[in-house]
């Protein structure tokens, strides 16, 4: 089959390997039907050091079972599934209270556990705690729009919910969006679905900040530091923001979110922090009581609930994709989201 | 009137000012019953360059209105109240929202808005919002033990109860409180009181740590750093505590809190942060979901419930204290509490 390396920052590639197998009785075999990739990718994309044997890329994926494990019984050979980009097994302590992605028996994709997903199929451990079915739906003949949507619910929406969630976003509540790439505007769709007031999503790329008006966001500031923290401060009155989910990962942004948080509000990170210490003192957290939220998403914990929405037509997270390239262009996609002429890009077989 | 001033590290003296007078028709006087010291007043007592003029010291006050300015409304002469150790108006919206130490006309006493209070009088701005009533008390026959359980209400036990709060104990949660001092045992006594199901209490002075288990806490753990965040661990079946409640406010502290909060925990910080910036990143907080919260207590916004609480015998967070000193002896106060040799010093006038 055909799957996705990289090498180097800028070197991805794509080859072809032996299709995977089942290797533990827990394991499904899953046909990619869409891939995509996502904006944690870029970050080996820009820095990764010249490695040999390359390191297997990818971690959303949908597509059909092929092949079940013996030990499997939730899920059957010709299956439409979803795959979280963790897997987990859905009983331990930890998975039970929310939390998935510390699962105990759990793991990540492109590692020595298991292959990266960007492939024409992947082999998927726990898949009785990892797999959820799309019901009534044939990848064959489904609407494209529909297609994009449920990929999204692997991760990017997801994550973005994950913010809203951990930000606890409610009705009457103020939230803003550090960032506009395909999370943040996920968050603004999220932050929409769980009836927040206002939002006011913080992006310099037009193109995507209309679409999270689009999404729900009521307010858009494409200032940035001082000026950006001054004009969301002018948009609440002064008062700072209830919720701010941060959907980046650079200090910068997280700088940004304590400026603007308003006493008592939450700061929910979604982007993975490309730093370990960054200011909590009295200065930045303490002295107004700002909280501090977010993580790796545990999508799986979210996805029958937004499975039906989406089947509902409820959301559509899925209109943040907006190329589509095969897996022999998946290097033309890579390029196309760190030059930012994409905001996410999906991989067909 | 006698009050408190320190001119350096380790130089309190008391002296002889004129009294309070008010100054805005929102204000009021009151005439001490007992004040305290307070552990974060050893901060300057360690660290205070030569301050020639003094630094007005104190914040905690339970007393007598003995006057009170033309506009206030809800208190009057003769009233037994508990001064919170911050100022607040009780109506902006940051009070509405239950963070009255944000309040929009606050403020704090040892300032130039408001004198510090280890002194025989007291001005309360903003009384109608700052002050509240103890019903049926007559604090001139009342029991030492209700005095220093009501005094506790001015602060330390409602910031413990606060680290409490803002860390969500809840029945069925597992709480660490870490530090044995008056605030780590408030703290202990406040997760007694929302349920927790255990609560494991990190310091090291047996005194205290007995007065812990009195309070509630149903296991001690003695050790710190690397050795304590293992004990934790084990205790807790290697899966860490739900709550942290991180009553020291130095960075070892701090570090021991992330090493044993649990996925999806959260880290309550009562201690004032003697660090502003601190590990936050993947391998602290970001990989486990772990949250933060915490800061300076909006005490008044508990007021009311745990006023009642102590009137009723329910909680006697009073045990805290264990030396009275009066005015003219506040520096050996001082000194007990810094050598250790007294958990919390009450001040009589």
């Amino acid at each position: 089959m055909k799957a996705t390396f990289m090498y180097a920052a800028g070197d991805v590639r794509v080859e072809s390997v032996p299709d995977p197998e089942i290797f533990f009785p827990t394991d499904a075999i899953v046909r990619t039907t869409r891939s995509c990739i996502c904006g944690s990718d870029l970050h080996p994309y820009h820095s990764l050091p010249g490695t040999p044997d390359g390191i297997s890329m990818g971690h959303e994926l949908i597509g059909v079972v092929e092949e079940i494990g013996a030990e499997v019984r939730t899920v059957k050979k010709g299956d439409f599934v979803i795959v979280p980009f963790a897997f987990s097994d859905n009983i331990c302590v930890f998975c039970r209270e929310g939390f998935h992605t510390a699962c105990v028996h759990g793991g990540w994709y492109g590692t020595a556990a298991a292959a990266g997903l960007q492939a024409e199929y992947g082999r998927v451990p726990l898949a009785d705690g990892s797999l959820v079915v799309v019901p009534g739906v044939d990848p064959a003949t489904a609407d494209e729009s529909l297609l994009a949507s449920l990929l999204t619910l692997s991760d990017v929406y997801l994550t973005g919910y994950h913010g809203a969630h951990m930000g606890e976003v409610a009705p009457g509540k103020t939230v803003t969006v550090v960032g506009d790439g395909a999370v943040g505007l996920g968050a603004v769709l999220a932050s929409r679905q769980l009836g927040a007031e206002r939002i006011i999503l913080m992006g310099r790329h037009k193109a995507r900040t209309d679409l999270g008006v689009e999404f729900g966001a009521t307010d858009v500031v494409a200032a940035r530091g001082e000026e950006g923290v001054a004009e969301v401060m002018d948009l609440t009155n002064g008062e700072g923001s209830h919720v701010v989910i941060e959907a980046v990962g650079h200090m910068p942004a997280y700088e940004q979110s304590f400026g603007i948080v308003r006493p008592g509000g939450i700061i929910s990170r979604v982007g993975v922090p490309q730093y370990e210490s960054a200011p909590i003192g009295f200065g930045s957290l303490f002295g107004k009581n700002a909280r501090l939220a977010g993580g790796p998403a545990p999508v799986r914990a979210y996805l029958e609930a937004a499975v039906q929405q989406v089947l509902d037509g409820v959301i559509d997270p899925g209109r943040v994709f907006d190329r589509t390239v095969s897996f022999d262009d998946v290097a033309l996609g890579y390029a196309a989201m760190d030059e930012r002429s994409a905001l996410k890009v999906m991989l067909t077989p």
